[in-house]
């Protein structure tokens, strides 16, 4: 501070340490809601969550340098319950799941914005424990979070904690995925097992003891999604992450979008024993579960031999499997061949089966 | 339909008509949790609320094609109450409020995206009037909605209703501003009168019958930003609209960030007869009132004619003036020389005036 002659009364007025030095939070603490007021308690909060983030501030806004032309944005808020889980948590949830939805336009995610919405009364440490895990999954993904939003509201005006976070993604060379180019002929492949994060959060939320056996699947495809557009851009025609209403309300999607029937193979539908188990007892349809780390496929009949063998070279990849085909009939409508050799139609789901699953 | 033998089983088992045309919604419903489920019903929500917004289809990931390297990424939620106001609604707030904060860049917003968190009961009409309202102030602005996100809580899990909007900008040419750039010298200009947001808000809120005299001052500043860049691109330091904790919190952050003192002038500055009157009935000081249709700049001296010109040849410039100074004393603080000639500091809100604003 220099010596000009008005340092004093300022120095009177008001402590200058404390003005510019935010006080740490003690580990106890709550938020109030003062912490979401633009003024010296938000100051204080960002000041206690940037380092959290590892990105050196979370301003209004930010630059994000890349050189391509054409530039992809995601949104998506995050209120799940509980926001702890088998296999992760509201903020790694947040960052997979806008990654992924950059990543379904055949794009490479290169920044993630992150609005919190905060319950007064939510234990700091909670505030704490899900902005480190958004930073560790966001430097997981290699996708650094650049902006942020904090708004705080009275108590009974939230359920703890909301996030929103938005991704930017450059397409990648080539892509051109899209839900309405599924061609008839297409073969859809699944790159991994459904209905963990569904089962896993309401086994969570109900206190029935499968959490035990079944984690969430939660995590990021871009790199995968990379892999596959790298052995076969324009083959690969749509990209889509199941999450909310499951594969059966994605595929539905799809049918509809691309004016497409699509075949499904029930044998070849990969639905973990527990899965299985878990809702039989619950009564659900694991076709309607939601997901939050595979992806649906659909890619011309001669590159998905050699789209599937890259996708198995990748940890999330290594159980992809083909589960069915896109076909010039029933336009519109998802027909899976069930075991016993019957065929039913696969609905979208209608109505909520699980409230608050992502 | 095609005449595939399948179809007959389909149209035996489920209503072919109502799965791929969503019902209208009526009037009168009122938003489902299934409403946010990802299947039948949200696709209708989706069907209703997308033609309103003017946008083709509310996916989950868009393309925003710009040829510019510097992307700029803003987010912001919006929570305020009530969410319709003198002057504007929570809708328009969402669009103005992110396409300012991405404006303070010097960049001009190209994309929004739009997240909504709804609490289950909310009247459908109330969600269509908002998103009506997102769409008029995004056109207004030019800027499109191009992606978004719902999200549906049980009852008492949201007050209502809460937006998240993000926006992607690019820097304008030659644009170099930061909170950081502040230099002794620099002029402080104000676009507008202050106040009118916060206090609107808190008449609306309470009752307190200001609101028929007093309107939000919300409104998109992209132009006028574009307008003083394009008067002085390597002159205009500093830009910032003063939202939440108000000028005096938002001159403190840049005489902070940029190590500067800043000198006020009372007489300077803009607060409207109707604002004070309710500032000195409510207690609040008009400094610390948050703004929503106002921004405040830092300009070289030698340029800040030029650019003052410039702003007031728009409306939402009409009234700016010189409101101060910075200069190389008392650094980090923001010092007011009164109608009566003392100095006062000016300092940063400190805890909550009044929540949920913006």
């Amino acid at each position: 501070m220099t010596t000009h002659p008005m340092t004093r009364p300022l120095a009177l007025s008001a402590d200058p340490i404390a003005a510019t030095c935010p006080a740490p939070l003690a580990e106890n603490e709550r938020v109030l809601l003062g912490h979401g007021s633009g003024g010296q308690l938000m100051a204080e909060l960002l000041a206690d969550l940037t380092p959290r983030l590892g990105t050196p501030a979370l301003d209004d806004a930010a630059i994000v340098v890349t050189g391509r032309p054409e530039i992809v944005l995601s949104t998506d808020s995050f209120v799940v319950t509980p926001r702890f889980f088998a296999g992760g948590d509201i903020g790694s949830l947040a960052v997979h799941g806008t990654v992924n939805d950059v990543a379904m336009m055949g794009a490479r995610p290169v920044a993630l914005s992150l609005a919190y919405i905060v319950e007064e009364g939510l234990p700091l440490e909670e505030l704490r424990l899900v902005t480190a895990s958004v930073a560790r999954a966001a430097r997981a993904c290699g996708v650094p979070v650049v902006t942020g939003d904090t708004k705080v509201v009275g108590r009974g005006a939230a359920d703890g904690l909301y996030l929103t976070t938005t991704g930017v993604g450059v397409r990648l060379p080539g892509a051109c995925v899209s839900a309405s180019q599924a061609q008839p002929g297409d073969l859809v492949l699944l790159s991994g097992p459904i209905g963990l994060h569904g089962v896993s959060i309401l086994s969570t939320r109900e206190g029935l003891g499968f959490d035990s056996e079944i984690a969430s699947d939660t995590r990021p495809l871009h790199r995968l999604v990379a892999t596959m557009i790298a052995a076969g851009a324009q083959d690969v025609h749509v990209l889509r992450d199941p999450t909310r209403g499951g594969l059966a309300s994605a595929l539905n999607e799809i049918a509809t979008a691309s004016s497409v029937g699509i075949e499904l193979e029930e044998s070849s539908l990969p639905v973990p024993a527990q899965v299985a188990a878990a809702c039989e007892v619950l009564g659900l349809d694991p076709l309607h579960v939601a997901n939050e780390g595979c992806l649906v496929a659909f890619v011309a009949q001669e590159a998905a031999g050699r789209v599937l063998r890259a996708m198995r070279r990748l940890p999330e990849g290594a159980r992809a499997k083909l589960i069915g085909r896109a076909c010039d009939a029933h336009h519109g409508r998802v027909v899976m061949r069930t075991l016993v050799g019957s065929r039913r139609i696969v609905d979208m789901l209608v109505g909520e089966q699980l409230p608050r699953i992502c």
